[in-house]
C-alpha cells in the first residue's frame, strides 16, 4: 500500500445536531473508526492489542481543523497517514474528503506506547514500528 | 430484493464500555445506521425527507433484547425487514448475526409519518408504503 | 426516600440531531446515567461493582416509548423507579418529565445479575435486593 | 464571576471503552456541556442562539490533551476560560481537574461567529463579546 489508506463513511443522522451538521466531537469517533479499520489492515487490530494487553496506545493528543460543514447523508473519504513516528510514540493523520473532493476537515492524534502497568515502553514494539514506516 | 437488507458493522472501540461489552444503547445507533442504508437502498433516503421536510418519521417506541456479548472486534451483519406496516406508521425489525451466524441481538423500531407542523398524515406516502411492501 | 429518586438532565447539542430533536438512542445513554446516579444514591455505584468484578448487571432488555419531541435546551427531569423485582434479575423504569411536567418519553431496562464467568447467578445479591425493593 | 466558570461532571460507563479508561472523543462532547453551561451562565444560551438562528458559532478548531486516564465514577471538574477573543472568533480553554485535583486533561475549541448564509461577519456580536470579555 503506497497510497494512503482510506475508510468511507457516510454521515448518518445521529452523528449531526440541531444546527444541521456534523458535531464537532463525533468527527474524533470516526478518525478512531479510521485507525481501527487501517490497524486491521496492517494485520494489528487495536481489539487484539487491547484484550492480550501487551500492546496499549492511549492517545495522549487529538486535534481537528473544520474547514467546511459535513451535513446529514454526505459521503465522506477518512484518508489516513502516519504524520510521525518517533522512538516511543507517533501521529496519525486523517484527511476527510467529500466525494468532490473538497478537504472538509483534518485531524491528528498522538498515540504513545506504554506497559500494562502505566510506565513508558523503552521503544515502540518493532512489528508495529515497521507497519507504520511504510505509511510514513 | 427479496431476501432480508443487510448491514455489516465492526464493534469498534468507542462502541464499548469498561465492562468489555457494547454499550446497550449504542445497538439503538447501529440499528438506524442500518435503517439509513436500508432506506438508501430504497432510493428514499433519510437525509433527502429530513431536508426537504415533506416527509418525517419519527421513532415512536423502540426496543432491543441482548442475547449474547458484543465485543471490539466482532463482526456483525444487520438485518433488516420490516416487521409491521400500518396506516400511518411501520415497524422495522433488526436482528444482529455474528459471523458465527449467532443471533446476538434483536432490535425494534416503530415510525410515524407525521406532517412538518407535527400533525398526524392520513396515510403514509404511497412511494413509501410500496417500497416498503417488498420487505413485509 | 420513598418518592422516586430524580435525575435531572438538559437536552445539549450532541443530543440533537438534524432534525431538531433528541436522536432516540441518547434516551437511552440518558437513562443509564441516571440509573447509574440512582445507584450511587443506594451505595451501590456500578463502576464500584464492574471493577471488583464480583457483581454484573448486564442488560438484557430495554425500550422506551416517545411521547413528545425533546428539543435543544430543554430541561427534562428523570424518574427513576423499580418496575419488577425478580430472583435473578430487575427492571428500571425510567419517566422523562419536562419543566412544564408533561410526560416526554419512558423507557425501561431489564438487569440480570450474572457470574463473573457468564453462568447466573441463584439469586441476586442480598444487599441489591434489599436496596432496590423500598423503590418498588 | 472573576473565578473561571467550573462544570462538574462524572464518568459515566458510557464514556469509557474496553480499555477501561474514558474514551478520547468523549472528553470533546464533556468540554462542550461545559461550554452551553458557560453560555446558558452567561444569559446567551447556545440553543437560543441556533434556534434563533442570528448567531451561528460554528467550531473551527479542536484539540485535546490526555495526561491522566479518566476511569469509571471518576468526578472530575470542568474548568472553562476564555484563552483567546478575537475580531471574529474566540477561543475556550477547559482544563479537567479530578477530585484530587489533578489536571487529567486540557481542551480548546475556537470558535468563529457567521452569518445564516455562512459568510464571515464584520465583527462578533456586542453582547457576546462583552460577556466573554470578563473571563478573560
Amino acid at each position: 500500500m503506497s497510497t494512503p489508506f482510506a475508510h468511507p463513511i457516510t454521515v448518518r443522522l445521529h452523528d449531526t445536531d440541531a444546527a444541521g451538521r456534523l458535531f464537532f466531537a463525533h468527527l474524533f469517533r470516526h478518525a478512531h473508526d479510521a485507525f481501527e479499520a487501517f490497524m486491521d489492515a496492517l494485520e494489528l487490530p487495536v481489539d487484539t492489542m487491547i484484550r492480550s494487553g501487551q500492546l496499549l496506545l492511549p492517545i495522549t493528543h487529538a486535534q481537528a481543523d473544520y474547514h467546511l460543514p459535513l451535513r446529514h447523508g454526505d459521503r465522506v473519504l477518512v484518508q489516513v497517514s502516519v504524520a510521525d513516528l518517533r522512538r516511543r510514540s507517533f501521529a496519525i493523520q486523517y484527511a476527510f474528503r467529500t466525494n468532490q473532493d473538497a478537504l472538509a476537515a483534518t485531524a491528528l492524534t498522538v498515540h504513545c506506547q506504554i506497559n500494562v502497568d502505566g510506565t513508558a515502553v523503552a521503544a515502540l514494539a518493532p512489528e508495529l514500528k515497521t507497519a507504520l514506516q511504510s505509511f510514513t
